[in-house]
């Protein structure tokens, strides 16, 4: 049944989508004509579609757009979904940015510069190719070095219908978080092979140029108005790929980084989340310490953090790690190491970071059952937030997943709740309640696991209006503060706090304990 | 030989005490009629001396001295040196901030109200003692969290003094920086016991503050122009430690941070020092990499340090880690655990950090012997650069330590040179080089361990200068920048950076290894 309606769903996106196609063509055409440049973006995800419609809305010193976009995805369900979305006007990304719904808008609507497809002859129309594909790991990393497992093949894949389609000159531009030596070893070589057997002998033109786009109210900002870093596998390429990236990025106020070569740019990417997942992992286990001998580790970190300059980025306690990119950019790091150069080394604190990182969600498991201090099997867990980030519906790698297996598997029962999620793919079983209410009114004890300001910024009298009785309290990410905790505790809530201690116990000062 | 001359002078200086003595107790009472209060500080080292210079220096509304300051240290041969020292209105830390030495100068000299004394009856004139005794590990960290050890004896029996001949009102105000559970569990318990045989039955007043001093030129204003925060053991002697704090820390630039016990200050100081060592580890696994796969690292940091606030303190490839604290703290940290809580947890990534840190210079050794490719016996090696920081004589715990144990234990001899180092009392019998010329004529390769400036910033004719001949060269800190060593690798010189790759292979520029 399920199946039927999907394929025709099917047909009638690749309908829709075959009608257009001439009407891309005569655009590209027209635009050329006007001596604009084709810009083909190959992925609509997360970064791709932002990409695609900060590229739509780049204008030249006359004002008019400065290039012409199709946006390329697969000719999957989910692919059709992201083209029928551009091709209405729409974001396929639900963001909280405005810009990237008005960009869009535009440039479908209005300027007519910006158009999705699934063809892949959209490629020949290019000049300058985009790669955003995903580059994946398979599995959260569980210690062992040796057996991280990426999904290369499908990317390799994608990036043959490139050299099968690409022109002769057109400069191709990896913005892919890729392992170091993928554009070396893999892209060119593949594209070099392709173009051969196509009798094209002209030089082929690559950059490797990695994003920071970062979710949230700065989506468009942070591709527009940020640091880029590039390379190209030689000077003409990297004189392309800086010229391309000067006519989109405000580079008055974030001067472009040229690298030495591609494998410098794709360890910079690789390195810099690295870095920030290693500073997560550090501060966890001062918090599990902290808690050990009764320090509130955020008011510890608030002081430590006026270091400017040294200690000012220093994590404070919290749940866990998700999203895309924390959880796979170490990985893809250490497979390179070992698939491409043949080493031994072990990036041993960077993988020791995520194993830690993946472990976090239980210790806010383990706080549940030390607070109700009985068998969990039988109990309903009322869990407050799904996503990976505050604000976001992105609940890609939510590290609530590993919570909420955790309860599961005690024989517990889980009733979700979060202000932005509406449907989760990862655990389609998993009750989503309507209102905290609907979900306290069921629950035998609450953990807030994602700091959503919906959450953080609610008053101590809604808090009450929600709850039909006291319950135990788990509170991740310090999101009721010390006074709404005591309030709670006053009224016969239990409540145990990451990173703080007890808070109960926390209303001890200066007691020196003399053992 | 050697044994009759340190007592002689054991002698001298301990007469020259005694005379001294019954000037500072009249000193002191003639100080308190004008309402000014006596501090003492115990431990002469490189904070106390200079926070005694400090308070000496600390002036009332009425622009006259704020407090009569006795140092105390033990009657040690080195503790008398330092009482001396002071007392001729001598800095006993050789440093080059000026500030040091004129506020020794004009305590001692012109205001008065400055001096030191082995006399442990000083303690009976506090109004308030500082603890500034070290707090100290047996051995650098090898890997197994069950067996560091730490010097809490020495460190409980000096409390003890304290005990035993403090006033009943006097504030003790620890500095030193301490495993977490000292204060409450070693500190207290010994002045209350003390005080108790005694007969005193007043409250005890203890409070915990840790410095941030840093060595070099910003000796005197670590101290007194920078964040601190603090904790007492009770609501007065959180007051009292307020008070006496903002008598000497600028707080209208640095508002004091009033920690809820005196645990979160031991461990705030513990944390802040671990993330520093663990951002050095960090790093280091990246720099090998980088060196593998053809990255130069520095040039990668400098990239992404442009973003603020995350990612703006990442480190740069360098040598090793060295002085008193990175090499220690984390340690009493996990010290704690097992002994104050009776607990099992493992600080991970904190230990593993230390466990890098400690290896570090060998991998600078490895590099060497790469680079010559041929046994090291019988060989001279060039060491430049034996403190632990660049533009500072300070050898303690210096990595560079570590290296040449590694270089011994091959066969080969080493030759230093370090223009701030006259004397190595860590390595006694290494021979120690008068001018770099001196230094290569005997060598058959170099290292450069430490970034002084006095080689950073060596012009390229001063270094032919040196050279008899072209030598190996391995650069640990980036200190021959690319143009200095394309030079002397056209020249003949072999060269060789951590983390920076082989430089006369990174001539490479955008060359696709398609392999």
């Amino acid at each position: 049944m399920i199946i039927v309606e999907e394929s025709i769903s099917k047909v009638l996106a690749t309908r829709e989508e075959e009608l257009c196609w001439d009407e891309i063509v005569r655009r590209a055409h027209q635009f050329r004509k006007q001596g604009r440049q084709t810009v083909v973006v190959q992925g609509l995800g997360f970064v791709g579609a932002a990409v695609a419609a900060v590229l739509a809305g780049a204008l030249g010193s006359d004002g008019q757009p400065l290039y012409f976009v199709i946006g390329v995805d697969q000719s999957s369900e989910l692919g059709l979904q992201k083209v029928a979305s551009i091709n209405r006007g729409e974001s396929p990304i639900v963001s909280v940015d405005k810009e990237m719904t008005s960009l869009i808008m535009r440039g479908v609507k209005k300027t007519g510069n910006l158009c999705a497809t699934v063809k892949q002859e959209a490629f020949e129309l290019a000049d300058v190719i985009i790669i955003n594909l995903p580059f994946s790991v398979v599995d959260r990393f569980i210690g062992k070095p040796d057996e991280i497992k990426v999904d290369l093949e499908s990317f390799r894949e994608a990036v043959h219908v490139i050299g099968r389609f690409m022109r002769p000159e057109t400069l191709v531009f990896v913005e892919t978080t890729v392992p170091t030596g993928v554009c070396e070893k893999v892209i060119v070589p593949v594209l070099r092979a392709e173009r051969e057997r196509r009798g094209l002998t002209e030089p082929l033109y690559l950059a490797h140029c990695y994003e920071r786009v970062m979710p949230g109210p700065n989506y468009i900002r942070s591709i527009r108005d940020y640091w880029r870093s590039f390379a190209g596998i030689d000077d003409t390429s990297a004189q392309k790929a800086r010229q391309f990236l000067s006519s989109f990025i405000k580079t008055s106020s974030y001067p472009l980084w040229e690298m030495k070569n591609v494998s410098s740019t794709e360890m910079a990417k690789l390195l810099e989340n690295s870095y920030r997942a290693a500073n997560i992992a550090f501060i966890h286990e001062w918090t599990l310490m902290a808690e050990l001998i009764g320090v509130n580790l955020f008011e510890v970190v608030d002081s430590i953090r006026v270091r400017k300059g040294t200690h000012d980025n220093m994590m404070y306690p919290g749940f866990g790690v998700g999203g895309y990119c924390l959880t796979k950019d170490s990985l893809l790091a250490q497979w390179s190491l070992r698939n491409f150069f043949e080493s031994n080394l072990v990036l041993e604190m960077t993988l020791k970071a995520l194993e830690i990182n993946n472990k976090m969600p239980l210790h806010t498991f383990d706080l549940l059952t030390d607070l109700i201090n009985r068998p969990l099997k039988g109990l309903y867990v009322a869990v407050c937030g799904i996503s990976y980030l505050p604000e976001l519906a992105d609940t890609r790698n939510s590290p609530v997943e590993i919570l909420v297996d955790r309860i599961e598997q005690a024989g517990a029962a889980v009733i979700a709740h979060d202000p932005f999620v509406k449907i989760w793919p990862e655990k389609p079983n998993v009750q989503l309640a309507q209102s905290l209410g609907d979900c306290f009114n069921q629950a035998d004890a609450v953990i807030l696991t994602v700091p959503h300001r919906y959450y953080s910024q609610r008053d101590i009298e809604t808090w009450f209006a929600d709850f039909s009785r006291p319950l135990p309290i788990v509170d991740a990410w310090n999101i009721l503060c010390d006074e709404k905790a005591h309030i709670l505790h006053d009224r016969g809530f239990q409540l145990v706090g990451v990173g703080k201690g007890h808070w109960h116990r926390l209303g001890y000062h200066h007691q020196a304990k003399t053992a």
